[in-house]
């Protein structure tokens, strides 16, 4: 049997790992969006009946975990290892949850690419034969994830129109080596791609670049032309970044047209005020946890390449006149 | 042949990779201690010829990541990917080294379990035969954290006794599929642990729970008794945080006492003035990267217990009056 990597950044699975259930949880502005009736739980308000917005962020991620081993029909002691993480300092969403549930946890960070990251880790662990049963889950909350990065919400400072609007929404899956439903067939790690962008609230441009290069190498590294995917999906670029990263397919030479879009685009309405759209871990977490999987289980999504994009960027690095690393992680799902 | 999978929590390799070379890079304190002719470089300052230390730190990652590769007799391009991670928010030092080096990357945040955490989950992709060369590499540097974790040096705040001294230290390995060198042969994932310590300058005793529980599911999850190892040792626990778990032990009935001992007592003399010890990723991994890997190329030791334990402490949910939870991961490292 020929090995499981492929060119230079690709593996494939030989016992695809199938995501046996899914669960998304999401906020108020989430569930107005085109999506909201395919999500598990929509939150009336921010708070999710916690005292702060962070320990509120925890207790959606711990209950999406929860909810989807629930789904799968094993109980949470049957769940091997967690692999999570989110946007907040020291990942206290991830960590906190994990005490909860009392797993094990692998810590991940890789800013909006988590959801990415973590399926395409948890897939190498179950296909890998080191376990059987593992989660991957990851979420982002609008108002933590402002108090950290930008300005707290309180302070009310006007965005720009580049400006995306960090989803609060929280998404996991199961992932099993054996059982029914969609399977993650092959997955690509990303390189940090660093364009020199400096705008903090300029995301999509930054990570546009990181998108596409992960892209072109998947395609290459597995000699396949876009339109073997219905749909391959960035994270979380949103409108100006969506643009960029189709005329760097252009320049890439990535043809025909692969049949493309957004989280960032696709989880807000058109009328809703979040400026260039939506962005945060939990904004690919969440599309692929509830709509996309819910349309590969009903058939009518067959092959999808999830490309979570994550810009790494630290006020702190920012202060210091660096500019935004960013990098973007690909996992191909296919349903029978 | 049997699954990889034993007991709980811990795997066995069926093709144990092997660590081929190992670089470290340590700050000058460190460069004082007992192990200071181990390392490969003793920085004469925490500048390291920038301008702030957390370009310093990144750039003493990503050194010793190039070392480490040089070592190895292998290019930058022949490495598949580096697992990586450090305590700085957003992984800054791990991002930018990765982005300088243009290697794919897997961010990981373990606090200072971050060196057995990308160890492990190395092994798991290599031993799983998704790839055949990576880095796994983790740093700190004392006044990053200190200014990110407590208060800026500059301030000169009184530490407590209790409190442990960042260390300012880089390590990097290289695990290949082939090669001789010591290999690491099983790995167990650790469960977050928070027994309710709210002090941000005792963290020794707030990790010592969670690295007993992770030895302990070590031992009974692979049947062994703590004399199976030379010598099991702590990440960053600091003399306090030893002398917990070494009660704890017994309590745990752990028996015979194990060979054991901290990498956060070692990596200083005691008149070093560094309260009660040495943490840090980077403790854990320039002892390993240093004297630990060259004992056992010598033959001096034969079979090591690493387990790097991480308070996954965050200053924001401590002011929300959360406790530290903690992680501690366990590598076991072999030389035949």
């Amino acid at each position: 049997m020929p090995g499981k990597k492929r060119g230079k950044q690709t593996v494939v699975f030989h016992n695809p790992p199938v995501i046996t259930s899914s669960a998304s949880i999401v906020g108020p502005d989430e569930g107005k969006g085109p999506f909201g009736s395919y999500f598990d739980q929509v939150l009336p308000d921010y708070m999710f009946g916690e005292k702060t917005w962070e320990k509120a962020e925890s207790k959606m991620l711990r209950e999406a975990v929860k909810l989807a081993i629930n789904k799968a029909n094993l109980k949470e002691d049957d769940i091997e290892v967690i692999l999570a993480g989110d946007l907040l300092n020291q990942t206290i969403s991830a960590n906190y949850a994990a005490r909860d549930l009392s797993l094990p946890l692998l810590g991940l960070y890789g800013a909006c690419s988590t959801m990415a990251e973590s399926l395409l880790l948890g897939a190498m662990l179950v296909d890998g034969g080191f376990f059987s049963k593992v989660v991957a889950a990851t979420s982002s909350h609008h108002h933590t994830a402002e108090r950290q990065f930008r300005f707290p919400t309180e302070q009310g400072v006007q965005p720009t129109v580049t400006t995306q609007w960090t989803a609060t929404a929280a998404g996991a899956v199961v992932l099993q080596s054996e059982g029914s439903g969609p399977r993650i067939t092959a997955a690509t790690v990303g390189k940090v791609v660093d364009m020199g962008q400096k705008d903090m609230s300029n995301m999509g441009s930054a990570m546009a670049p990181a998108a596409v290069d992960t892209i072109k190498a998947h395609l290459d590294d597995l000699k396949r032309s876009p339109d073997y995917y219905d749909l391959i999906l960035t994270g979380d670029l949103g409108k100006i970044g969506k643009a960029i990263a189709e005329e760097l397919f252009v320049v890439k030479g990535i043809v025909p047209k692969p049949f493309y879009n957004d989280c960032g685009v696709l989880l807000y309405d058109e009328n809703q005020d979040v400026n260039a759209g939506g962005s945060g871990c939990g904004c690919a977490a969440c599309m692929l946890c509830g709509p996309l999987l819910k349309k590969m289980q009903e058939g009518s999504l067959k092959k999808l390449l999830l490309v979570a994009t994550g810009a790494l960027m630290s006020p702190t690095s920012m202060f210091q006149g660096e500019s935004i690393p960013c990098v973007a992680h690909a996992v191909a799902v296919e349903m029978n």
